[in-house]
């Protein structure tokens, strides 16, 4: 497989963005890499986007955004594997430039969610669990994550309580991001009397929706031939797994088996472990999925996530730094440009760009995007040289 | 670019499914496709699907399917492109083999229509043309066709009866594919008295929705030893180009420069020209798609589609045959599906299983799949070794 790099990136802030469209957002972080990357161009778009049929009305998001940021002629897809549409489309363009059929592409991760009410974005959101098994049940897709946080917690004996340090790292980093929705530090007190959304997740286990967008721009690595001054970065591992899309399914539905197999698969094709990641921008939607990834991908036991927390190693300048940028807890959840988001505040990261959370002698960094509750996760490792 | 071949092909019938679930409607394509290869593995899934979010209330496609198939921990996902989403994850699937990265992909076009009311379904497809500024107008997506038909006829001259041999030509053909909707021989007669829906649009014109699914499996070519008698089939060529997503903002709507652009890369990849095409399972969604894309892809000169037609040079023992089993008109148009239907058939072409429709000496084959009124336009290639 041929080496890839990501020569530039952009993105929007995160927020209610009821003063612009779809077509806007999404521009805005496109023109934003293509002017980081230095290019004017790329050979095709792949966009990441899970809710546009539903929210927005408009399908064919490739095409759609190609015209909008004049790729005429170009070719453009989008690539849809619900909350993980941004890795995804990531790797559907690591592929295609891979493959040595174009030169250069533009991945897009962008979604509009405040235009509608919160019933008809909850309703969208729980097309990502299984419509005839899950949902049809009366179940919500925040539901399904509170019954696993539930079992979690009487099957290892932790309290709601120990969930806590997640939220507030991601909080805490988040006030050094312009880009986050949330500008808002919270302490342990806060996160336990907030109000309950479904028991024994609150809404300050949650991450909030928003709109926003996210693109970089990729080349082969061999065609670049100066970075002016930032470090080159390369795209290392990469890996794709799935699982049951029902979590009643799973023989234990304690552990994401996929983000296990994806995490082993960019490992392994990065030639690390777990041991060598510098920073993990994980996907924290609920704060029982920062406990879960962590456990799946070789930086904790089993049951033992939470105390990475408890022991402050997730912060900036602890052994497994996570949502350095402040994750989706407090960068906010825009879906299916989440998985861009990741790949961007790595590679921010990587550049030393991140000021008050940077973490020191950073050289490996992973993402680690997830569709419905673990059902497809999608992970990178990103390089600099 | 690494050379891929097909090693297996699966489809079902095209029908109302109203005992069949969308689940069992892909599985069924899928299970025939594998089969046929002869495998009961493959590392990856990628799904061809438009309407599933609206239809059936289901997203993350590609894990929902590769669940129920069987294939737990493989990598997939949904690829999305309005009617074009078939040859849209076929060419994701093409890029991820010829990448090195995966060995061999299961490629699965699938839609369920039937379900809803044909308000809902024709609100649904509107979601391929432009949201913001032709679907808010109040037209929907067999009218924007329909305007283009009509400038066709004024600018060039041709009548409606003179659009009739293409759906007279499908319709013929479908008699013998025992997986198409309509098995109904039309006349010229026929398709003129038919009743209106757009004008100039009538029934006759346009493609029947449907519930559908048709599978393909791809490996690198390199790593088939024996076909076990069927002749070995590669991908010779593959393009994909967009144009603007809204018809009115084309400098010349009717021209399809998207099936231009597409057909060049194929062409150019492939080491062939029009002249080499022994079969073209081209888009007729509407019959004048089926006049634009020969004219765009070199078989005929502007306004002069019509004439292959007029010439009974478009049936199996023409010089040009198109929709050789049935085409959109009469095999059907289940829109995520029918780029796969086009594959598929091709590749039916190339084996010589066409029977009464079989064509003489068919070597080289090319499908055409077009998402929105010639937005998104994939092309592909295919040869017999």
């Amino acid at each position: 497989m041929k080496k890839v790099a990501i020569l530039g990136i952009g993105q929007t802030k995160i927020d209610e963005h009821w003063d612009k469209s779809l077509r806007e957002i999404g521009g805005e972080a496109a023109f934003a890499a293509l002017q980081d990357a230095g290019v004017e161009h790329v050979d095709a778009l792949f966009v990441g986007n899970m809710l546009s049929p539903l929210i927005d009305g408009q399908n064919q998001l490739g095409t759609f955004f190609a015209d909008w940021i004049g790729l005429w002629k170009h070719e453009a897809v989008k690539v849809e594997a619900a909350c993980a549409s941004g890795a995804a489309a990531f790797r559907a363009g690591l592929m295609a430039v891979s493959s040595g059929d174009i030169d250069s592409a533009l991945v897009l991760g962008t979604e509009k969610m405040t235009d509608k009410s919160g019933h008809d974005v909850t309703s969208a959101l729980a097309t990502a669990a299984d419509t005839d098994y899950e949902v049809e049940q009366g179940i919500s897709f925040v539901g399904i994550n509170a019954l696993v946080m539930r079992r979690y917690m009487h099957e290892f004996g932790w309290s709601h309580a120990d969930f806590a340090p997640f939220s507030i790292n991601a909080h805490a980093n988040a006030m050094h991001n312009p880009y986050a929705r949330l500008h808002q530090k919270i302490n342990t007190d806060q996160f336990e009397r907030s109000s309950m959304i479904a028991t024994p997740i609150n809404l300050m286990d949650a991450s909030p929706i928003g709109d926003g967008a996210a693109a970089v721009v990729i080349v082969p690595a061999e065609k670049i031939v100066s970075m002016k001054g930032k470090p080159k970065i390369t795209v290392a591992g990469s890996g794709s797994a799935t699982d049951t899309i029902a979590v009643h399914s799973r023989k234990d539905p304690l552990f994401l088996s996929a983000a296990q197999e994806s995490a082993r698969r960019a490992y392994e094709m990065a030639g690390v472990g777990p041991n060598d990641i510098d920073v993990f921008e994980l996907h924290d939607a609920f704060s029982i999925m920062s406990a879960l990834s962590l456990e799946a991908c070789g930086f904790a036991g089993r049951g033992q996530g939470i105390r990475l927390g408890l022991d402050n190693e997730i912060s900036p300048n602890g052994r497994v730094p996570v949502c350095t940028r402040g994750g989706l807890k407090a960068r906010g959840h825009p879906v299916g440009a989440t998985g861009i988001y990741q790949i961007v505040e790595v590679v921010q990261q990587l550049r030393g760009e991140c000021a008050e959370t940077q973490v020191e002698g950073v050289r490996t960094g992973m993402a680690q995007n997830i569709g419905g509750s673990g059902a497809t996760i999608i992970t990178h490792i990103l390089q600099s040289e």
